[in-house]
């Protein structure tokens, strides 16, 4: 029996993994140069199909690079001087505050207690933030944050830039690239693919931001500060040696998600989520973490183990079901359901019926 | 018929490697945790794999991240609170030079010409230098450097810390662990990997500097800082989602080298080359671009074009046999052909014939 990971990321790998690794291997894909022709083909092809998945707007850019946790520092360096904002209800949103903490700036942020979302309306952003980050999806706890929401806030702070973590929100949750200036996510989610690549991206605003923190010797990073990565994306390049394998590979993935239909893909995960919230609010044991049914997230779903999640992991992986413990303090009270394009609901039943 | 690379990097793969990538796929490793302790097994088991290979000491660390120019950052950013020195001969080392300036170090360097070596007894490094860069093997000219000249430097300057990039002399050239304080290298080159993986080793020295820096309120990066990465490495994690796939792969390439034996490797290597210099210094048009004997890299072989090398590049693929043009503004002038392990004393006499 081949055991089905409903983890978080990594989790569950996209049913043709293995057929685009192999034909990667037969094209010579990972022997051919990433200053040449052929990989310049690759690169592009991937960034427009992905650009199509996402509807990313034709002037923002993709870049790649090592992780979602890269991503986080790239963007504090090149798009705050002294003071970044953040939305932290878990561990994610609070590594990207911390990140900007470690790189020296002074970030503030409106906390609220894990499983919960915010009260937009009451927040108030300081005047001297530059930048104002969320997370789309808090994976540590299975919190959403709507769009709407990022939109009502950018309307009264239309001069500061937005950066969205869409790490496993992507690309079941629309992205509002009209409010966003910036997103990032990795591939080990919503795509199912092998861990190692993450894509950055950035609008013009955030070039422009970037290029007058130089100019003003802000230490915007070296080889992965954005003008460095958009000169080389000119060039449907990166500035280093790069993860070739993967850049084609999630080119493949985007091009099966976008034959299948992003809205397909968007109801039919919305359908599992519903199926299991509704199995856990009638349950008698387990409950949604996440009480507000407005706030839980569709992709990452959370519930209560009172009794340890050790017994209940072990009695699904007993049937071949990997699932997530709890994040951190709640590694022991919470169980973690990764949803994304790759789960079926035939599986997600299964699930259900062996929680009973 | 199927293409043999002899380019420098991404270059030929290892012959294993689709067996591994698919061992891989089958075993799971592409969906498990980075935080479970089956990821730790394989993490502990590729460290001490490539420290047997590399004869790195016990107490070093090994440190996984996005790349080679990631490493040089990294290292700039952790050892370095104002100047570093650089003995630049080519675009890499330049590289090295440069991303201290990106950082807004001070730094200074020795440079020479492309396709000579150094003059190290005549080099005065500055007293105030806190780090010492070289580059053992130049891929951009096809210059290597001694480590023997680098332990006679170490003795003249015992407490600055000595950085030495390895990107495309590792495996094959050894390192004199008791005066290199770290080194780095991407797996694209001596071990027939895909890209997307940056190695870099570091002792306690580094480690201690890293903290000394931070201590004083001198930025050294967020995630990839040396502390923090040292604090994963310790339970065999990396902060981030690493390239768990690469990792994997890379263990099991040390594993195969390890059974072969490096000492096997060198000769071979060894071989090769001398079978190509001498047929160069007795070719009538394609002479080596390095005159000096003793700077002559055994892994990058670099040959003089006189009539272009784009047609010499053409007549060898028309064979099956991909080479490299030369780097920068030698690109229409030399060729540059790969000396891994992959290759073959047969695949290379045939490149010869071809070259008549």
């Amino acid at each position: 029996m081949r055991n089905i990971f409903f983890t978080v990321g990594p989790t569950q790998i996209h049913p043709k993994l293995g057929t685009f690794l192999n034909d990667g291997l037969k094209k010579g894909v990972y022997s051919i140069s990433h200053r040449g022709r052929e990989f310049g083909r690759i690169f592009a092809h991937t960034v427009s199909s992905l650009k199509k998945l996402l509807n990313v707007p034709r002037d923002s850019h993709v870049f790649f690079i090592g992780s979602a946790t890269e991503a986080m520092e790239l963007i504090i360096e090149n798009c705050v001087e002294n003071k970044s904002f953040h939305f932290v209800n878990g561990a994610f949103s609070k590594r990207f505050f911390l990140t900007a903490k470690e790189l020296l700036k002074h970030p503030e942020a409106c906390t609220v207690p894990a499983g919960e979302g915010f009260d937009f309306a009451g927040v108030k952003i300081p005047k001297s933030a530059e930048l104002v980050c969320f997370t789309q999806n808090e994976t540590s706890t299975g919190v959403m944050v709507e769009m709407k929401d990022v939109r009502t806030l950018k309307k009264r702070n239309p001069n500061k830039l937005f950066a969205v973590d869409i790490v496993s929100s992507t690309p079941y949750a629309p992205v509002d690239w009209s409010v966003v200036d910036c997103a990032f996510f990795s591939v080990q989610k919503g795509f199912g693919m092998p861990s190692g690549l993450g894509v950055l991206i950035v609008n013009n605003r955030c070039i422009k931001r970037a290029e007058e923190l130089h100019g003003n010797r802000v230490n915007i990073g070296s080889f992965h500060n954005f003008p460095t990565l958009l000169k080389y994306a000119r060039k449907n390049q990166t500035p280093e040696t790069p993860n070739a394998m993967a850049i084609y590979i999630l080119g493949r993935i985007c091009d099966s998600y976008n034959k299948y239909g992003i809205e397909k893909i968007r109801k039919e995960t919305e359908s599992r989520a519903t199926a299991m919230y509704d199995f856990f609010d009638k349950h008698s044991a387990y409950k949604p973490f996440v009480k507000n049914k407005k706030w839980r997230s569709k992709t990452v779903v959370v519930f209560n183990t009172p009794n340890g999640s050790a017994s209940v992991i072990k009695k699904l992986e007993k049937h071949g079901h990997i699932v997530g413990a709890g994040y951190g303090e709640f590694e022991a009270h919470h169980i973690r359901v990764g949803n994304f394009p790759m789960h079926k609901m035939g599986d997600v039943k299964k699930v259900l019926k062996i929680l009973g």
